[in-house]
């Protein structure tokens, strides 16, 4: 595992003691998250769209068919920001100032790259599919040739990146510890209700157990 | 209720049968969400942080204190694009091709302003707080004179903006609907959990029924 080496656009200004650049919480944030923002340029404006993500080692793929000037942007090699956020509670302190967010985010500057060849494609889009749902790429119709040929794919290389982690009850001034006011934190999680199966599937057709338990990988 | 125009920029190139410009629309996404990802450059790096927003009536109110970088750069009247996505479904189809999510997004192109002028200022404050916990703001120790110049606010007017929004069930090719592949949606919601208390919270203070039943709006 190639540690990441912070740079002076991934050092932290503000907070230091919340950041890290450790490979480790990276890959674990990334993990967990569903989808993450992507920021791009265009035409000096800043676009920041949501979409999926999949990591493979030290590489971020990430779906290219989101809007089709993400990619056609994209594909012309100008650096990009991918940002994934979880949000794991609200800090409720006694005095307004001190309310924060318990959190845990990366962000990875970089250049998006197309993935062309077809070996590196057919793997990036198993990869999308398998950040979702662990297992399901093998238990569905794969992609064919001219459906891998509608779909982008691009590559941002996980070098220059960094962690923010908000952990903890609220921090207030000391002084304001003997107000009577509630303080604490509500723990927020992302959770998978009762699966929906597709009005026309048919009878019989039995639910896998990834699905029918769906669960985050550290939620 | 000012109509959003669509402009060229927040013009749908792809998939418009899910793009809006409803001001209804966006509202109820913007008002139901805690975070934001709000993109700026910065020597031609796009940047992508989370932070938290809060809408009042027609401008969105974001904090600006997530990165000393944010605030620093934005203060000088720069493009922004503020966006927040709610992720409401995993959509499982039978093709690897035909996955999504279910989701609402909000993007918002504009220029930030910093918030100057002391009862702006103190109004976007509470509204901050506000958009986390309904009625918060006058249970608490409000900011005082130091707080209130150390926390950033930056304004955004909610004037040209889109929102995108998929709900359903997989659409799969014809072909396939005979496929023995289970396909359907696993619904996801940000959900509260118990609230932790303050371990420093003296013992016999209630908890507001707003934290003690905790859910979002819309949620």
């Amino acid at each position: 595992m190639n540690p990441i080496v912070p740079t002076p656009r991934t050092t932290f200004r503000r907070r230091p003691e919340r950041g890290s650049h450790d490979r480790t919480a990276v890959n674990a944030i990334l993990d967990q998250a569903l989808i993450c923002h992507v920021g791009f340029n265009m035409d000096g404006q800043p676009f920041v769209l949501p979409t999926t993500h999949a990591r493979v080692g030290e590489r971020l793929y990430i779906h290219g068919a989101v809007g089709g000037r993400m990619l056609k942007t994209m594909r012309q090699g100008i650096p990009v920001c991918v940002t994934v956020t979880l949000l794991d509670g609200l800090v409720l302190a006694r005095s307004a100032f001190h309310h924060s967010m318990n959190y845990r985010s990366v962000v990875i500057l970089g250049t998006a790259r197309e993935v062309i060849e077809e070996e590196e494609k057919r793997l990036a889009f198993s990869a999308l599919i398998e950040q979702v749902v662990p297992g399901r790429s093998a238990q569905v119709r794969g992609a064919n040739d001219l459906e891998l040929k509608a779909t982008a794919v691009l590559c941002v290389p996980i070098e220059e990146a960094s962690v923010k982690i908000r952990t903890g009850p609220p921090i207030d001034d000391e002084t304001d510890y003997a107000l009577p006011h509630w303080a604490g934190v509500i723990p927020m999680e992302l959770t998978a209700r009762a699966p929906i199966a597709d009005p026309r599937l048919p009878a019989g057709v039995p639910i896998p157990s990834a699905i029918a338990r769906y669960r985050r990988p550290g939620g």
